[in-house]
């Protein structure tokens, strides 16, 4: 029943309910005259395609060339659209490209030189014979490794592909453009270095060992897209064995996310958040990572629901109490949802007051405009809710500190400061993905919290 | 008595004594009158310190502000130096800066994006919803993965410290500097990503499934200084395992180049390299990896010398003859040393018209004036004869085609290669290591070589 809501899209539209799974590029010469664009919006609209940018790629005489990004759900949609398009007199399609693939090819990321060698001089300092004498500052003194190589600034993005996106087990390989991905947020939104690392294998001890073997080559770990249960035991096992950052993301970047948003939906509603009664449906990578989170926060009353007997005995583990869907929505102040079940909290079970959160992606569990509509003080779904929110800010904080591991105090800071961000006016749960003054007081608040926490080398733990 | 001799220094300085371990930058005021500069230099020069280049920092008043790069041998070398310069009227030293250090602060290397991620709408399409369709088509199609991916652009440099540069089993964290200095040149000279993978384990199943477990993270491996013997099993139980290319450098590498070196050799003496009787004294990696190498080449006669006895089946299995140092000298035509010992070669072994390529560094077996005043036709130390120069171009023709090994073919075609692009008016070996052409040329005749040896994917083989 649980499901993979890690990656929940980057667009703040509330209220949108299509499923935006493909982006299709359009190239239409339109009749330079006014009326006949909106006619080529208003025919792809009626055919349920989300408009997303509109350019001007020439005049052509009596033709303008355009460009038109086009969110579909799939193959037959796409057929769809342009069967109405290439009805509208006065507009003829020049292309259909696949900007998206187009923009992959070759990957998304490099490994390259920070330094750039002009001469012989250049590589006789970083190569032979001048590193030897790095070398030797290493082994004869193992904390000049994190000063002079680039493993402080350096994670590794781990997956076997089991859970990817809303895909579910495609394999690591199909899984490495999300990846790259990952590494290009970490390296624009906070200059860190993300190698994605692919282990072919659903074997615990293997991709433990595995993982084991190569951690000195980074500074931090993060898991992305393994499923659940096995997430929760490679996690566990892996912190257990390893003193660095290492972070299922799919669990606690959604959950310092999620617990961000619930801090600005309380604050809007009024209430408290602490004192509310939680309720989460779904316990799969997400829902249990949220409800980990929240317990360290401080939320006293935590119900949950999940088909999977494990996944309940996990939130009772976690403190929480074990429901169903009725008693959650009967008892619960606050309901976070992850289950991947579209339309599956019904209008009718909303209460009043209620704060919803329907958190899966592409098809919340319910819309926020019913909910609102059934009573509901607050309600949203995933859209904005995106994980790469909290995870640049989380590593590099806790990276330029050699923080020995994540603690809760790091995660509840990094909410903290996420919440801070968000334009209350607007009602906005979460900010921006791509300010980076977000990113950069994540890190420090991560830093602070680090250290507060003990959980810097060569400091007293207290958490 | 093998010794690691991969890192063969870059510059090329035939007749070399010094042992250049450590670059030291001094800056000093330097009375503005004829002969100052030249006494700085003299008293440098007679402490033994060997001058790199000379820059003018600034012109203060009656002083110039001069920055003097220094190779000298181990710490005390430069106290003595330093005692010397501060001896000398109108000279005052300013600051003394490790140079090469300071150069490596955060590393030499970063994964960055290629993408330069300007608006929201940029985020939808290289990270969710867009990135799903790209893992979609990688899923329907397993050649997509090399298409949209930066694997096939992308080697792994892998180490377990075992045998970094002269400096022995130093661990894999120390020999990091070197990993990414590798990466540096990869990226530089031919625009490959190269990913540094440390194990810290001497244990070969441990190494081998390591790497077998996260190999479709990358295009190629590269292992990397990994003492012998267990070099040998971990790659070919690697190649055996995993289609694609993969190559001990400090073998093949070294190999590459020293064949190269060896038909230039040859070629400035007249020789038939083939016709020769070839003598490898020291069958540790390099050594070994030469004697295989020239046997693929089609030298008839090879004999070789190492203490372990090991090494000596592993030449015998390449169809050469054992033999001892006195029968190696007594008998070869040409002489490779791969020994590790400085001085091993006394001028009295030396025979009429032989060829000799001493390649221990920093201090060959025997100096090459040495040699040629013995009567040798031709003399060299490793000093230019740097791996660099091949492995640039073997992994980036091997990618290219989407090689499945490494042939010998390939090899053979690399050394070629880079053989015909030494000058030979100055009787050089092989061409500087920074000349873009000559690994661009590497480049396009191992991916011809790839071809004609059967090596690339959905090919017959015929090597």
């Amino acid at each position: 029943m649980y499901f993979n809501v890690t990656n929940l899209g980057t667009i703040i539209m509330k209220f949108e309910k299509s499923s935006d799974n493909l982006i299709l590029t359009l190239r239409v010469y339109i009749t330079d005259k006014p009326g006949f664009l909106g006619k080529l919006l208003t025919s792809i609209g009626s055919m349920g395609g989300n408009i997303g940018d509109v350019k001007l790629v020439k005049r052509a005489g009596r033709n303008n060339l355009r460009e038109v990004e086009i969110y579909v759900s799939d193959q037959e949609h796409i057929e769809q659209i342009l069967r109405s398009v290439g009805e509208i007199d006065g507009i003829q399609i020049d292309t259909i490209s696949d900007a998206v693939l187009d923009l992959h090819k070759g990957g998304k990321i490099q490994m390259s030189s920070k330094i750039t060698i002009a001469d012989a001089s250049e590589v006789r300092r970083i190569y032979t014979p001048g590193v030897a004498q790095v070398c030797r500052a290493i082994q004869n003194d193992p904390s000049a490794f994190y000063e002079y190589t680039y493993v402080q600034n350096c994670v590794a993005i781990v997956t076997n592909g089991t859970a990817v996106l809303g895909l579910g087990n495609i394999g690591a390989r199909a899984g490495m453009p999300v990846m790259e991905g990952k590494s290009v947020l970490l390296h624009q939104l906070v200059g860190l270095s993300g190698v994605p690392i692919l282990i072919e294998s659903t074997d615990i001890d293997t991709i433990v060992d595995t993982i084991v073997n190569i951690s000195s080559s980074f500074g931090a770990i993060k898991l992305e897209d393994f499923a659940a249960p096995d997430c929760f035991e490679i996690e566990r096992r892996l912190i257990e064995r390893l003193e660095m950052p290492i972070m299922h993301d799919d669990q606690h970047g959604t959950a310092v996310v999620t617990l961000a948003a619930l801090m600005n939906a309380t604050k809007y509603t009024g209430d408290l958040l602490k004192n509310m009664v939680v309720g989460i449906i779904g316990l799969g990578a997400a829902g249990t990572g949220i409800a980990s989170l929240l317990k360290s926060y401080g939320v006293k009353q935590m119900l949950g629901f999940d088909l999977s007997e494990n996944a309940m005995k996990r939130l009772e583990a976690l403190g929480g109490e074990p429901s169903d869907l009725k008693g959650v929505m009967s008892r619960a102040n606050v309901v976070v949802a992850t289950t991947g079940v579209p339309g599956l909290i019904r209008p009718d079970m909303i209460r009043p007051r209620q704060i919803i959160l329907a958190l899966s992606n592409p098809n919340p569990e319910i819309h926020p405009e019913d909910a609102i509509d059934a009573g509901a003080a607050f309600a949203a779904d995933g859209r904005g809710v995106n994980n790469a929110l909290a995870f640049p800010g989380l590593f590099k904080g806790a990276l330029n500190v050699t923080a020995k591991k994540f603690t809760s105090r790091m995660k509840i800071a990094a909410a903290t400061t996420i919440a801070s961000f968000a334009n209350s006016d607007r009602q906005e749960l979460v900010p921006a993905l791509m300010n980076p003054d977000v990113h950069e007081a994540v890190t420090k608040s991560v830093e602070r919290a680090a250290f507060e926490s003990g959980a810097v080398r060569y400091h007293e733990e207290t958490d």
